[in-house]
């Protein structure tokens, strides 16, 4: 075995393949947003963010950055400690009442990201419910994919989005077996919503526990930003759903959302929960100062939608093709992952326009895109300066035109 | 299959075993370490904390304070997205490389947590090697299980820090075959070193990787604080270092450090790593503070190994029973998880002395511990009062005394 070939070769390959994946240097300016610096390493060029998880800019708010530096002041950097041994603080505490408050349940659990939530909060779910059988629709992000394979419970997979199928599924396996359905309410590469109620009123035919991924979603969606299933008026048929605090709500961490003993399960039995250093209190702190002004603001979930509709339409006039989806993700597919590079280059160098190019693993092959994440601190101009800047790079890079 | 009585009865039997975790709402105080607040819901008390993981204080020293309210006031909060898609900031690469530099590797990776480095790691490299077979320590931390099961690679399990075990194994793997040697160099429970260069040398003989975690090791071992592994000279000859920012750096987050092939391999491929949003650059900065500060300063070092020597001296004269190890963790056996829990409380209510009960799953159960961690910031009258209290408490409740 010759372990520097085997490494270097797979390098190789991927560099080959077009998928090799150069990161770059964004450098965001607090109070700024979506404006940034781009460091090339030549020099530092002002660009705009199109592509960032930072829906709404919170990560930048300076009621955010404020409640943080005061935490910090207060309480300093780090938690010291795991949940259990010397990591608990009071504001997290605070934080998880918090989302317990916005998604209407009674407990709530914080962890590190939001894909740690799925991933420990499935794989301990899959692996305790005695002879469990989980069905999980095929576009699931990595972290429940990873989580229910983890489980090690029997998985049936049905198409996206589909409820017949998922019924089919479901009729195959014994009433008596325990059963979790899992999906999300936004799919983050296609921006398409979920038809909630349907899987909703399968889970209860079927005895099935749902489990529901909103991490694109809270912030976002529902009379205050509780998510689709809030604004879908379903969120308390829901068990479990989960969310995170590092992308309409712009810092870090995840967390499920569920009935007390659940949460008290996945808190005492996950080992992805228990042995990891708590979030700092600080971030806490401004994830505290963040949801509560996301949540009683409904005006930045309707600027947003009003941001959307208007790239959409301008994308329309200009004949560039894109998945017309009702939520605020607008993919370009491209389909080749060596022309994705090349579009968004071209975009970054020439317009200042900074979309990163999507491949695989993150979509599949074939399905190369470039992904329009507004916020609603992007003004008119640099939505006409974004369209300018795609119109002109498709004509110059001879890129699909809308059928 | 009912659900609410499957959670229900989960949650009564832990708290019939003694084993139902209740977390302590600890008010740390910016600056005090290790003075805190203790929030027992009635009343806000003054209590030394002796069970953190915040090894040096550094996760209040002004120093990394600073630096991160410095960096909060230029970036913001959150980094905006995964590292691939917005969420790289030159902080991120700044610290990588730092963290080479401690390690004396070619590059570094920072994931969220070292748990999701563990598990992230493992699991792509145990899965991608075709064939591969994990030699694992059978005391390894949970991450490290978790990364090896989800790798699904063959897993062979040694004796504790046992070389000889070690070589029976590998002797009956085909010498072909891809292998990952994966150890820590402190027990965090026990508080054990290991001998690194024992399994080095195996490692060599039978062609293996080496993964070494030195999450309990990293800023307090070492001639700048590269862990246990520079400390023994033998830093060079590890492939894949694991270490935290979230222990004696006080911050959070995690990483590994390699060859430049190895890190760009887990890189490329590791969902864990992939689908997730990068730490805080401003987290990422005073994590760079801290480096600094700690890879600089023997004279902490020096400082903790003294208290510890104090420590171990005066439980020896109160004939308190302690795992005589040679590292920083000072663990005191009681054997059951009620009495650990009572002696924590009393510890707590009465002297204001916190150290946590440490029960299972965190170790196996008649095994149940206190745990001292004792920091150079530890005074001469709280170590002092950690005894008194210790043998008043030892007296009432009748605990075991030393042979």
């Amino acid at each position: 075995m010759d372990y520097k070939k085997f490494f270097s070769n797979s390098i190789d390959a991927l560099k080959k393949s077009g998928e090799y994946r150069i990161f770059r240097d964004i450098g965001r300016i607090s109070g700024s947003f979506p404006n940034a610096k781009y460091n090339d390493l030549i020099r530092k060029k002002n660009i705009i963010v199109w592509c960032s998880n930072d829906y709404l800019g919170m990560g930048q708010h300076p009621f955010v950055i404020e409640a943080i530096e005061r935490t910090m002041k207060e309480i300093g950097g780090g938690s010291g400690g795991t949940r259990n041994i010397s990591g608990t603080n009071h504001y997290h505490i605070a934080l998880e009442n918090l989302i317990s408050e916005i998604h209407e349940k009674e407990a709530s659990l914080i962890f590190t990201s939001g894909y740690v939530a799925n991933d420990s909060a499935l794989s301990i779910l899959g692996s305790k419910l005695k002879d469990c059988a989980i069905f999980s629709d095929e576009k699931n992000h990595a972290s429940m994919i990873n989580g229910i394979r983890n489980s090690k419970a029997e998985k049936f997979i049905f198409k996206h989005n589909d409820s017949k199928h998922l019924e089919e599924l479901l009729k195959k396996v014994d009433v008596n077996r325990p059963k979790i359905i899992v999906f999300e309410s936004v799919y983050s590469m296609d921006g398409d919503f979920t038809p909630i109620e349907k899987f909703v009123n399968l889970a209860k035919k079927y005895n099935a526990l749902t489990y529901l991924d909103e991490v694109h979603a809270v912030g976002l969606y529902g009379s205050y930003g509780g998510g689709v299933a809030q604004e879908q008026k379903i969120m308390h048929e829901i068990d479990i759903i989960n969310g995170t605090l590092a992308k309409a709500f712009g810092l870090i961490g995840g967390y499920i959302s569920s009935n007390r003993n659940i949460i008290d399960f996945v808190r005492s039995y996950s080992p992805g929960f228990i042995f990891t250093t708590s979030i700092p209190p600080a971030i806490a702190a401004g994830a505290i100062a963040s949801i509560n002004y996301v949540k009683n603001n409904q005006q930045l979930r309707s600027k947003l939608k009003e941001k959307c509709l208007l790239i959409k339409e301008k994308l329309l006039a200009a004949n560039i093709p894109f998945l017309k989806t009702k939520s605020h993700i607008i993919p370009l597919i491209i389909g080749d992952s060596k022309l994705c590079k090349k579009a968004a280059d071209e975009l970054l160098e020439k317009h200042n326009v900074y979309l990163q190019p999507i491949n695989y693993p993150t979509v599949p092959r074939g399905e190369e895109r470039l992904r329009i994440t507004p916020s609603p601190l992007h003004t008119d101009q640099m939505i006409d300066d974004l369209i300018n800047a795609l119109i002109f790079t498709w004509k110059k890079l001879k890129l699909n035109k809308a059928a």
